[in-house]
C-alpha cells in the first residue's frame, strides 16, 4: 500500500471529519431522540400502560378480589419497586398522614390513638415476595410462615419516620395485624429489630378470631379499643380491609401494596 | 506538514481504530445506559415521580381535602390525559365495573340499579378544564356554569360502552349529579347528545339540598332509591363523596379525576 503525500493529507482530513460527524450524530440521537430498539418496545409501552392501569385499580379497590399479580405485570411491578416509585408513593401517604396528625389536638389522657397494620404497613416482606415472582405467584401459607418465623423483615424508612413522629405527638400506637397469636414473640422481636418501639398494644389474631375475613376482625379488635376509650383519629394499612368495616377511624391512610389482596 | 509513508500508514490505522473505538462507545452508552442530557432532566423525572405519587394519593383519597391541583404537576397531568393513560385508567376500571355487574342474577322487576354521577363519570368537562390550568386554578363557579349551560360536554368512550352493556343486562340506570336543578334540560340534552339514553332517573339538586355536602345530598339520594325497591348493585363516580356515607352500593367504582375535589 502507497501513500503520496497529497493522498495521506486527503484521507487525514476525512478521517478526522468521519470522527467528528460519527461523534455528533451518535450523541445527537442519544440525546434528543428515543428510538424503539425492537418492535417489542411499542408492545412493552402498552403493556406498561396497562399495569399501570391494574396497579391504579387495585389501589383504590377498583379491582375487587383478586388473587394473583397479572404475570405479564410481574416485570413491572420489579421496576415500580426497583426504581423508588414504590418508596416515593409510600412516602406521599406518609406525609398526607402527618400533616392531618399535626391537625389534631390531643387531650393529654393518653387516649388519642393511631392505628398501624403491621405487613406491608410498618415491616416489608418484599425480599420474600421478590423470591415468589411479586405476588405472581399463589399465596403459600407454610413459605410464609417460614419467613415471618425468620424474624427478619425490614421496616420501611417512611413508616418508621411517621411511626417515630406519631409517637412525639403524644398518639398511643396501636399496632393491630392478622398475624396469629403465636407470632407474637416473633413479631415483637421483628419489630424492634426494625426500630419500632414503644407501642400501647399489639393486637393479634387469638383462638376466637380464627377463619374470621381480615375486615370483620379488625373492624371487632378497633371496636374493643373505642370501647375502653380510645379516640381513633388515623388508622394506616396496605389492604382496604385494614380500613374498612365498622370503628373505622376519623381518617384512613391506604399505603401502596401491588403484590397481594386480603379480603 | 510532512507526512513520510511510514508515519501515514501509523496514522491511518489509529484513525481507523479511533473511529472504531468511538463508535462502540457511543452506542454501548446509548445502549444500556441512560446518562442525564442535563441538571433539568433528574429535575423532571423526580418532579414526574412526586406527580405520579400525587395522583396516586389523590385517587386512593389519601390526600383529604385539597384545591388545587399543584402548579408542578399541571404538565404532568397534560401528559397523563395527552398520552392516553387516563383513559386507560378509565377503561380498566369500567371493565371492573361490567365483569361485577355480569355476575349479578337480575330479578327481571326493573328494580336492580346501578347509580352513576355525571360529571366526570358520564360526561367530560377536560375541555374546559384544559382553558383552566388542568385544575391549577382555584374553582370558578361562574365561569363553570357557563361551560355546563353551553351542552357540549363530550362522553367517555369507556362510560358510554358501560352504561349501554349495563342497560343491556337489564340494569335501572339512576344518574346522581351534583348539578342544580335548573340545569336539568341542558344536562338531559348534553346526555343525549353525547349518546346516553335510557336512564331512569336523573337526580339533580333541588331546593332543600342546597348547601349540602356532597356526600350527604347523595346518600339521600340513595336512600330515597332504596325506600322505592332498588336494589344498588353498583355505583360509578369520579369521586369519593359520590361512594361513601350511607345507603352505599353494594360495590363502587372510583374513576380516575386528578383535576379536581368534592369534599
Amino acid at each position: 500500500m502507497a501513500f503520496p503525500r497529497s493522498n495521506s493529507i486527503f484521507f487525514f482530513t476525512f478521517l478526522l471529519f468521519a470522527i467528528l460527524i460519527n461523534t455528533a450524530i451518535s450523541s445527537r440521537v442519544s440525546s434528543f431522540i428515543k428510538l424503539p430498539t425492537s418492535v417489542d418496545e411499542s408492545v412493552s409501552s402498552s403493556l406498561e400502560s396497562y399495569c399501570a392501569s391494574w396497579r391504579l385499580a387495585v389501589e383504590t379497590d377498583n379491582a375487587g378480589k383478586w388473587t394473583v399479580v397479572p404475570s405479564q405485570c410481574v416485570s413491572s411491578l420489579e421496576t415500580y419497586y426497583d426504581k423508588g416509585q414504590f418508596d416515593k408513593d409510600y412516602s406521599v401517604v406518609a406525609g398526607y398522614a402527618y400533616a392531618y396528625a399535626k391537625t389534631i389536638t390531643l387531650k393529654g389522657d393518653g387516649k388519642d390513638a393511631w392505628v398501624f397494620d403491621i405487613d406491608e404497613t410498618l415491616l416489608s416482606n418484599l425480599e420474600y415476595y421478590k423470591a415468589h415472582g411479586y405476588g405472581s405467584e399463589p399465596y403459600n401459607s407454610l413459605a410464609f410462615n417460614e419467613w415471618v418465623l425468620q424474624g427478619t423483615a425490614p421496616g420501611f424508612a417512611a413508616s418508621l419516620k411517621l411511626f417515630n413522629r406519631l409517637k412525639k405527638l403524644g398518639f398511643a400506637l396501636i399496632l393491630l395485624t392478622g398475624r396469629d397469636e403465636v407470632q407474637r414473640s416473633v413479631t415483637e422481636q421483628n419489630l424492634l429489630d426494625a426500630g419500632y418501639s414503644g407501642w400501647e398494644y399489639l393486637l393479634l389474631r387469638g383462638h376466637e378470631d380464627q377463619g374470621k375475613a381480615a375486615a370483620q376482625y379488625k373492624s371487632e379488635q378497633r371496636s374493643r379499643m373505642v370501647k375502653k376509650g380510645y379516640r381513633l383519629h388515623g388508622n394506616t394499612g396496605d389492604q382496604w380491609s385494614d380500613l374498612q368495616g365498622f370503628s373505622v377511624a376519623d381518617r384512613s391512610f391506604k399505603v401502596p401494596n401491588p403484590m397481594y389482596y386480603i379480603p
